[in-house]
């Protein structure tokens, strides 16, 4: 599983920073969070091809975080794709969609499927599940969580002492189904192990440092925290609606999450040493993130 | 006057070239030839501020040549830009500038003024006149030229014969106002060479090669075409509305340019040594445009 930072910086881009977005790929899909302009160049130069993405989650409707998606989705259209894509974002994407795919003379070879989303669970998987919550900003944003559907441990010992024989049987109870053995119908939580939590990210998109996070992050993996500006700059952050790197550490800290990345740095700073600084002082494990930076996101203990 | 080139890449980026753009400096102005999502990170690599943009020309609604209009446009907003901009571009340009200006939120500071365009003279300054002439892609495309308009050199020994004093009366007579000089009117004309030919620079869009160009690009003193393939992917330029590098030179050489310089690159192309040899073996003074490439443009001769 890893997660592939394709643009770091905050409202404008920098030479070695774009406009925001995130790709993860996990679970054979590519999930790309967020998508400035740009987004599709940045993912050419690391070799990512946007064919792959499945589903795209849009945070809130400032440009720098979602004016890719017509350049990405004529490059897709030009490309022949003819899978379907599903693209997640506040009220208003519909009518912003119905703006993007009138943008000149394209083929539109694929089924965009677009979806309004409100607080709450927003796709469900057999390995995952996705859900979103509303955060802190000048305008609606939604933070994104994705979840892993662990499967609990499979008793192999206890199967045998029940009398089941390693084979098809087993991959049924794995699934959740029971089975018969003889005239004893095993039922899988006979044999399986205690629910096992799945690994967590969560992407917050632009907010304020906001309780509804701490909440929605718990015990997260990975959280990545937009924090454009340090703590010296506390009022610009608060007349924008945007977070330091200070506040996003202490989010962090009081959400117990394993790593935080930290993103959408303003481009005053040139160098981030000193936000790093300021970051690791109040949360030890925290990085700020780069673009093309590649994190892997690995599970923690068992 | 300077041409700087910020994409040079055909319809998909790739590392080294971005989509098609080229900003002329010029006349204290900066026009903005295609916008290609990206754009206005390109112009924060070369410190090429978009607020000093007056003027955006749009070839055609391919997105590789428009999509970094939302971008810049908000840009300019959220810098609080004040002065007015110019957009120029085919029928339909008033329709796409609709869509665009409801991409998300932000704020929009300043006038935006559309032309949809036609044959002909489209802008007619003192300094300079820029036209426009439809081109042949597979949809409309129109190419741009911008002409600078040069006052005829003052013939100060004349002046000086007919008894005119240096001071205002030769500014007067230079702007081609006539003045008195006791009993005497003494007219412009007498005072002023020759018409003078100013410098001409050419930029083509996407297009087949069009006898139209050969008029429409007579003695240019650069011409800027599109050549996104080499002589042997002739097919693929006839299927899709394009030149080749051959063609594009044959062009050059029928028109009777001074300089020829080739962009719009197929991403097939990692190293170009082989299209300049195609191009310079039939148009010498050529070269393969590359991403940041700036061309001083200097008057020949007088």
């Amino acid at each position: 599983m890893e997660l592939i930072f394709l643009g770091t910086s905050s409202a404008l881009p920098t030479k070695f920073r774009n406009h925001s977005a995130v790709a993860l790929k996990a679970y054979g899909e590519i999930f790309l969070f967020d998508c400035g302009e740009g987004t599709q160049r940045q993912m050419s130069k690391i070799k990512l091809s946007p064919m792959k993405i499945s589903k795209i989650f849009i945070t809130h409707f400032h440009g720098d975080h979602f004016l890719g998606l017509p350049g990405i989705i004529q490059t897709m259209g030009f490309r022949g794709r003819k899978s379907p894509i599903h693209i997640f974002g506040p009220t208003g994407l519909g009518k912003i969609m119905e703006h993007i795919i009138k943008l000149g003379y394209f083929s539109l070879t694929f089924d965009i499927h677009v979806h309004e989303i409100k607080k709450g669970v927003i796709i469900e998987e057999e390995d995952y599940k996705i859900e979103c919550c509303p955060m802190d900003h000048t305008i609606p944003n939604f933070a994104f969580s994705i979840i892993e559907k662990r499967k609990p441990k499979f008793l192999r010992e206890k199967a045998l002492s029940l009398g089941i024989k390693p084979g098809p049987d087993y991959g049924k109870l794995q699934r959740g189904q029971s089975v018969k053995i003889g005239n004893k119908l095993i039922k899988p939580d006979q044999v399986l192990g205690p629910e096992r939590k799945g690994i967590k990210i969560v992407y917050s998109g632009d907010t304020r440092p906001s309780p509804e996070m701490i909440k929605f992050a718990n015990e997260a993996d990975v959280l990545i925290h937009e924090s454009t500006f340090e703590s010296k700059h506390g009022n610009k952050a608060l007349e924008n609606g945007h977070s330091t790197v200070s506040q996003a550490a202490e989010i962090a800290k009081k959400a117990k999450v394993n790593k935080l990345i930290l993103t959408h740095i303003s481009t005053r700073y040139k160098k981030t040493d000193q936000l790093e600084k300021e970051s690791t002082k109040i949360f030890k494990n925290s990085v700020i993130a780069e673009d093309f930076m590649i994190y892997e996101v690995k599970r923690i203990g068992d």
